[in-house]
């Protein structure tokens, strides 16, 4: 049974109130009842503070005079908070050793230590490394390397060529090491470029359920430790991203762009392909990138959305921009 | 064999024609062959009502004195079509009982009524209700539950903590119950916040193919009753989603976004992150909400398109439109 | 082992220095090793040709002279490549035969020379002619065609009605023949319209990793030969693709809406439903089209990005544009 004192100690943090004070779970600011620690770390939330049961808040030193509970002050409460939850989350749940019904090829390697589940399916010299957890209906192809500490939930794709570093985790619908879309036109007729390079994905990496990572089509796409890509990202063959970059769902990156370290992408964002990504650049949600950014900073496209019959009336004149510019330098060099 | 008096009783309306003509199939009206039964809700289409082959239409009474054929008479002849054609869908083909290669936890508890497909895998906890049928290749957690009579088509996945309802629906693909993407930075390196919630699927609910949906932080991610949502959709972790709204393929619902009742959301439509949005609002296709909406009512962002060397020389002076609108305010106050 | 003069021979193509020079692999220009072949296509790379440690380049005429190696010259030498690619490539690695673990139907037909992996599952009356792979964990439902020499590559779903023409290729997770998003509004609750149709696949079509094709309401969803689509596309139901268009990724084309022949669609463009798209039609990655196209050429729609308060600056004047063009009218009449 975890106390306030425990967790204080354990993140080195000053606390309020009964430091014997238990926590057994985890709750909202609005939702948790006694016996749960909340966090506050946006300050939309702050009017909750004053009625919350949780037992315990972790908060910023400016928050803790108004808790009416005991509180954990932090500098950065979200980063503790999330410290925290890791305390009280699932272990994983696929038994030792090999399911019986896996097919592993007989030049695979797998670890003793690591957990294959059911119906999972492991191709030609793929090695899967110590610890390493695959849930059921795993497929991966020949060629790849599933590093250390590992975790594919159920139903993840590594179609081939695709090396993951160490504690890489994927989820469930994800396909990494597909081909890469190369076509090219021949007499009418489209004909498909190999795709001859593979998937290089650093440590500590996170791939959303359903996101797509293409293989390369000679050299690697590669992402470096610590990106962190959401549900439903498509990335497209020989594109590579920095370290510890961060990119919200529905993204989409096309083939061969790069981009740098400590990025933020926003979601449904689109970036061409064949551009450069500097490193620290802020992306907004749904912006299209259709050239390279060199400085950091924020970035945005699109305009904002309107009541319809505003937005129709505003929309059309979209069409009459350059009339109207044209018309106003007429008018202004008059004046 | 349905004839069409046999549809007139079942549904109640008017019709005209031989009550006895028989109905096999369903078919366009443009395609239909005798045997047919078309249907006319789109005046775009009333135009191939004349030269239709179809045994029988179902159309509104404005339409009723130009058809060439029988007619059922509806007040809202989409709807009546809708009813029609589930008495010629096929059935469920998944056979009765457990497959014998399905792999299903001890603690797990699956109705004698239920059907579970081939190589399905069903975690520690987890409850099949009654009649509810489960197709090759499910991917099912622990800790969820299955409600009576729903069908998940081929290859869906419930991670963990999700309960459906009664007659939810899940096609192909679809990932349900997936860690919602929640990070932190610390010392230069993201952390993982824990996503302990659940999600929670109402009845009558129905999943499109390969969308996904992420289970909560600390609450659970809600749809309530009769939400439909088509292909490819993304909904965040937290996402509540009000009873009878409709979202169209491709859009992406941002994490602690609420949305109302009776909505209709159109297919790519992006909504960012903790905002509210009204019942009865609709959202045009592909437009990005950036902020609550209190108003039922129309919403829509977006330019419209035009050919690229047009489009080229406008969106150019998108980038100038403050400074315009500075020059044409300050030449309006001399004027 | 290749050389230059055997692809020379081989392609028809003239070539410069040593035709004894070995061919063992590929490499892109910058990082191609001895004994590679890499290319130069896209003039933004050409500056790399000088210091490039390829034995043979594959290039234009115009840039032969500058080529500090061996060349093989072709009017297009992407395509060139394209081709040469294939002589790399890896085979399928699907064992003879069906595997034992495969599911197959009793009134199902393989053809003897097809290979099926593991965990495969195919329904009742599905057709698989000679000489198609279909990879581990397919997911194959009644009444299905998997033509000759047609590859599905690891966990691919043909739920039901899909007949697919000869030398098709699917990648990962993609979900063809699931329900179109047919709904109908019924005293406030929705009701399904049963789809009836299926899919139709023409001949050399490619599918990318996680695209959605469902099947027809009526009459069925067409893609006509040698269609080609990159990952993550949704195409709605009763949409026709004519043949040799190419659809980027993330691309969104909603129910019954026709696409010409040889028409290319941007990554992550979005087109409305029942609309006519012209053949030869292209447009940019992240257009809405949201009316039919009766010409060919190019069409775009959307606003540059920007930094981000340049930006703002300039959305907000969006909602002012149709009072500004007011104004400016009222200006000009005046002037």
């Amino acid at each position: 049974m975890l106390t306030l004192k425990d967790l204080a100690d354990r993140f080195q943090l000053p606390f309020r109130g009964d430091g014997g004070t238990q926590v057994t779970g985890i709750g909202t600011l609005a939702g948790a009842q006694s016996g749960q620690l909340a966090f506050l770390a946006n300050s939309k939330y702050s009017m909750q503070l004053a009625a919350t049961q949780a037992s315990v808040v972790v908060l910023g030193e400016a928050d803790a005079d108004a808790s009416p509970r005991a509180c954990l002050i932090s500098g950065n409460p979200y980063t503790t908070f999330a410290q925290i939850s890791a305390l009280f989350d699932d272990g994983e749940t696929v038994d030792e050793g090999i399911h019986a019904s896996a097919v592993v090829h007989a030049s695979a390697l797998i670890s003793p230590s690591a957990r294959i589940g059911a119906y999972t399916v492991i191709g030609a010299r793929t090695v899967v490394e110590d610890g390493a957890v695959v849930y059921p209906h795993g497929s991966i192809g020949q060629d790849c390397i599933v590093g250390e500490a590992c975790v594919l939930m159920p139903r993840v794709t590594l179609v081939k060529r695709v090396r993951l570093g160490k504690r890489v985790r994927i989820h469930s619908g994800a396909v990494l090491g597909a081909d890469g879309f190369g076509i090219a036109m021949h007499q009418g007729h489209w004909i498909k470029v190999a795709q001859l390079g593979g998937v290089q994905v650093g440590d500590d990496c996170e791939i959303g359920a359903n996101t797509t990572i293409d293989r390369g089509a000679i050299d690697d796409t590669v992402l470096e430790n610590d990106v962190r890509l959401d549900n439903q990202i498509q990335i497209g063959h020989n594109v590579r991203i920095g370290a510890h970059t961060a990119i919200a769902g529905c993204a989409a990156i096309a083939g061969s762009t790069t981009i740098g370290r400590y990025c933020l992408i926003g979601g449904s964002a689109g970036l061409v392909g064949h551009i450069d990504i500097a490193d620290k650049v802020i992306i907004g949600a749904a912006s299209i990138i259709t050239h390279s950014i060199r400085q950091p900073g924020e970035y945005a496209s699109g305009v904002p959305f309107q009541a319809k019959q505003d937005w129709l009336r505003n929309a059309v004149r979209f069409k009459q921009l350059d009339g109207m510019a044209r018309t106003l330098n007429e008018l202004k060099k008059k004046d």
